[in-house]
This record gives C-alpha cells, structure tokens and sequence, in this order.
C-alpha cells in the first residue's frame, strides 16, 4: 500500500508505532519495521545517548529495513544528546513530541533526517509545518498517552488538519485495526500511527502481569488523569490512577501527586508487572484488542481486514 | 448508494439526520428527505401530539419520500401519546433515544414500524438488539448532545457496535463530511447520523443571530456540562455554558443549574437568538462546517466527497 508516507520512509505499509515510554525499545522497534511498518525507538526510555547508541545498534542487527527514533521533548530532561546521537548514528528519520522542535530541525535536515512532529491540535500542526517538519502526526483525545488539552477526537482533528497543512498527516489516537486504517484514509491522512496495539504484542518488553492483562480489558477501562497540572494523560484506569484522579479532584498539590506520575514509578511497574506503581498509558482502542499477537501477525492482521474493508468499499464505488 | 440502512428506509443517501429538539420540524425534515436522506421530527419539540401531527401532515405536503419521528424517552414527558401519535400517523420509522424504549416496541412494530434506538455505548447496543430494535445508533464522545458517561469516541464504539450486534450499525458524533461518511462505512456502519450539520443549513428553523455563529467555530468551541447531574452534553461554549460548568465545578445544586439547563432557556434562545439563555447544542465536527448551505446543498456535497474518497481508495485497492 503506497502513501505519501509510506514513500517518505520507504516502508511496505502505512502503519507506525507510536512512541512508547520504557517500551520502544529493539525488540519491539525491529519486529513493526521487519513487518512492514515503521518502528520508533524511544530516546526517553534510555538514560543516556550511549545507551540509545546501542539499541540502535541492536536494532540494526535484527532488521535491515528504516526505523526512527521518537524524542519527547522538555518531559523528562534535555533532549539535546539525543538529537545528537541520532545523527551520529545515522538515523534517519525522527518523531519528536511535547514541545516545539524548532531547535532541531536545522541539524536534522542538514544531517538529511526526516522530521516528523507529534501534535494535539492544529494550531501546532501549522506551526510544525511552518518550522519546517516533513509531516504530522495529529492526536485525537481518545489515545493513549499525551491527548491536547482542547479533548477534540482524531475524526475532526484528521480532517482538520488535512485541511490546514500541505505537509502529509499521520493519524493518531484511536487507530488500531485494518477498518481504521481504512478510516484514516479516507479522512485524508497517509498512515496511522498505533501505541496501544503495539503494547499488546509478543515482542514488547513489558511484565507478563501486565501484558495478560491487556485483552480482558474494554474501552471503558481508560481514564485520563494529570489534567490539573495542564499536562493531561490517558491511562488505564487502574485502582492507582483512580486515587490519582481522586486527589486532583481534591486540589492536590504536586507532591502528593508525585508518587503516581514519577517516570521511576512507571518503569518500576513496567519491571515488576504491578501496577499499584505508577500510571500506564493506554488508549480507548484497547477496547477492540482481545489477543496478545506476534507484531508480524499483528500487521497481516491489520493489512488483511484493510484489504477486505477497501472491497467492500469497492461496491459502492460501483453504485 | 446502498446499504442495509438505505434498503431498510427505501432512501437514497445513506445519511440521517439527528435528532434536534426545537429543530426537528417539517422544514429541516422534509429537505433532508426531499434530497435523498433520511428526515426525522423530533416529537419533543412539539407541545402536544396534536400539533406533532400536523407537522407530520406539513412534512408529507413538503415530500413524498420517507421520513421519520424522533422520540427522546424520559427526558422531558411521557412519551406515550407521541408514539401513539405516531402509530396513527402512520409514520414508518422511529427512532427512540434517552432511556429504554422496551415498553413502545410491540405497538410499534406490531404496527409495521422500523425502530431504531440510538446509544451511548457498547452495552445497551446489546440491549436494543436484544428487545427487538431493527437497528442502533451510537453516538461517540464527540457528538453533539448527549454521549455516554464513559467519554469513548466514535472511532472505536462504531467498530466495537459492529462486533457485539447483527442489527445495523449508525454512526454518530463527528460525522459530517463526505470523507467521514466512507469512515463510517469503513468501520462498518450502515449510514451515520448528521446532527450538527444539519442545523447549520439554510433551511433550519433557528434565529439568525446563532446560525451566522456557527461557520466561525472551530473544533475547540464545544464543551460537555451537566456532568453533575449524570446527564453529560455536549454544548457550544457560550459564555452562559463556561458559567454553568464554573457552578457544576463548585458543586451547585440542581436548583442552582436549572435557570441554565431548562427547556424553556433553550427554546426561547432559539427564538430570540439570544445564547445568554439556556444551552445550544454542538458536535465538534462545527470545526469543519464553514457555510450555511442549502440541505440540498449539504448533501450533494458530502456525496461529491464521499465519491471523491471512495474514487482515491480505489487507487489503495489495485496496490
């Protein structure tokens, strides 16, 4: 399936990982880019540029077709060695997230990497484009992690922002089967970005306690929370997070906050599979997820029903 | 274009208006049937069975093509006489929204009557298949007017809808355009409902003064109130609605609120064109409405769209 995107990365489908604190790491990243899609390292779940440098390294050892990398930008700490790494290394495509990426776009390109900038609205996928960057991802309220602050979902935001920039737009937040893939499209936009789906694979490095638990969940079982401190977060709606909303709603300042939002907390339940640790993101569209697949079956899976919603869709072009 | 939706109603276009209290009257109706949709009066904007009944014979002078009754049950009277009405009238399509409607289904369609009941979730999608419905609605986050309390978007409801019941699936909330139509029908829905969109047409009974407001929207001028009564809206974020949610926020009674969330604020609003009464309202998709255009109008140009998008899937077809 060929898109502007698709052409951009030199990628078989349309199809790329979202960033993914703590998870999007090689295992992960090679196994969606030898399938066909896109994997994205990401640079926040390393605790140095060395580090990412040898995880790219691996990476590079399982699969010889593109990756990138995601840098989330002013979360956690500078991202500056990040950026500088990955041209070092030669990566050459990057998705960079949670604030504006206007420092990095002139080493980037220079360096002849493609930039892509993750956004929640479409005054900033203006801007993005404005600044420079060879794509969007727009962000609908209903995905995992990081929605705006505006909560407008992926079906008007896609569209929007199809309307607004010239550059190619990658959908996100709610995408996560062959229909929506399907969907995306026809809203306007060249791939579709998926976290959620990924995290239920085989290949993530996540504790089996928590993988398990993924199917059995609905669409219901997300809530978002931080949204007293501006930065709004969606996450699985867990015994946890639900104290945490608590304490919002209570005007909570952020130290009593802190123990529920702090990276260390997150990756400490990454680790040990407890989730009373920490908050975990996930999307609405873990509603519609019922296995825990291989990412290789994960795409075919996804590929076979887009195929299938597009003949459908051929019958009524014939009417 | 055919679906088991335009086969079930013997309409043209897969698009079906919403309904819209104090909106759905003959005018709006009667065009949106006249250009191949499917029209519905909303019962509850008529202060009697009566005067419903001559809307419906003002309606059939307008077209002769079908349409139907929309009836909110519980929300603001007892329903019974508008379905008896109904049933008199010969109408032959209901749709049902706002509580159960498991008491009409027998009269309704021991009298030959499609029923169809519009949802909020995934549960009572089940419920309405199971008491006898010959199709769903449901209605996504993003809508304008009430949602569910679970806050989950169109996306993944409309698939989840369409796994869980072998009734047709309508979608709504964030369908207006012609490429969100072939979303819908990607996601596996039948047809989708259009509310908002149609109240931003030429033929709309609605003052002035708030229907020149509308094209200057955008996505972010929308917000959900009456969170505090368990009964969550999506309305214009009038000066009038931001107070409301301020006194929801402090915990104001139901006292307190009703000046703002009465019956009578709204319609006379409508009447007067003054939005400092009552609430008005609105999907998100009012970002991407930019004229006031015929219904006639409207609907060519989804459909150009639609056959736009299906024309560019094709291409995504012979890859």
């Amino acid at each position: 399936m060929k898109t502007a995107i698709t052409d951009m990365f030199g990628i078989q489908y349309p199809i790329i990982q979202g960033g993914l604190h703590g998870l999007g790491t090689s295992p992960l990243v090679s196994a969606v880019s030898e399938a066909g899609g896109l994997g994205l390292l990401t640079a926040g779940s390393f605790d140095s540029k060395e580090e990412m440098l040898l995880d790219i390294e691996r990476t590079r050892h399982l699969t010889s077709k593109p990756f990138g990398v995601n840098i989330a930008i002013g979360i956690r700490k500078p991202m500056d060695e990040y950026v500088a790494g990955v041209i070092e290394a030669e990566v050459p495509i990057v998705f960079t997230s949670g604030a504006n990426p206007a420092e990095f776009v002139k080493p980037l390109k220079d360096n002849g990497v493609k930039l892509v900038h993750v956004v929640p609205s479409v005054k900033f996928a203006k801007k993005a484009e404005e600044i420079g960057c060879d794509a969007i991802v727009i962000v609908g309220y209903e995905c995992g992690g990081h929605p705006g602050r505006e909560d407008v979902t992926s079906l008007t935001l896609v569209q929007k922002a199809v309307r607004e920039v010239s550059i190619p737009v990658i959908a996100a937040g709610g995408f996560s089967t062959g229909a929506s893939l399907i969907a995306a499209l026809s809203l306007g936009a060249e791939a579709v970005q998926m976290g959620t789906r990924f995290v239920a694979t085989k290949e993530v490095v996540l504790h089996e306690r928590i993988k398990e638990k993924l199917p059995q969940l609905t669409e219901n079982d997300t809530m978002i929370v931080k949204r007293s401190i501006g930065k709004p977060i969606r996450v699985m709606a867990t015994e946890q997070a639900k104290e945490l909303k608590a304490l919002e709603d209570k005007g909570a300042t952020l130290e009593e906050i802190m123990p529920y939002i702090s990276g260390e907390a997150y990756l400490e339940s990454l680790r040990t599979g407890d989730l009373g640790k920490g908050i975990f993101s996930l999307g609405q569209t873990i509603g519609l997820i019922d296995t825990i697949a291989s990412v290789g079956d994960t795409i075919d899976q996804v590929m076979g029903e887009a195929r299938r919603v597009l003949k459908r869709l051929e019958h009524y072009e014939k009417l």
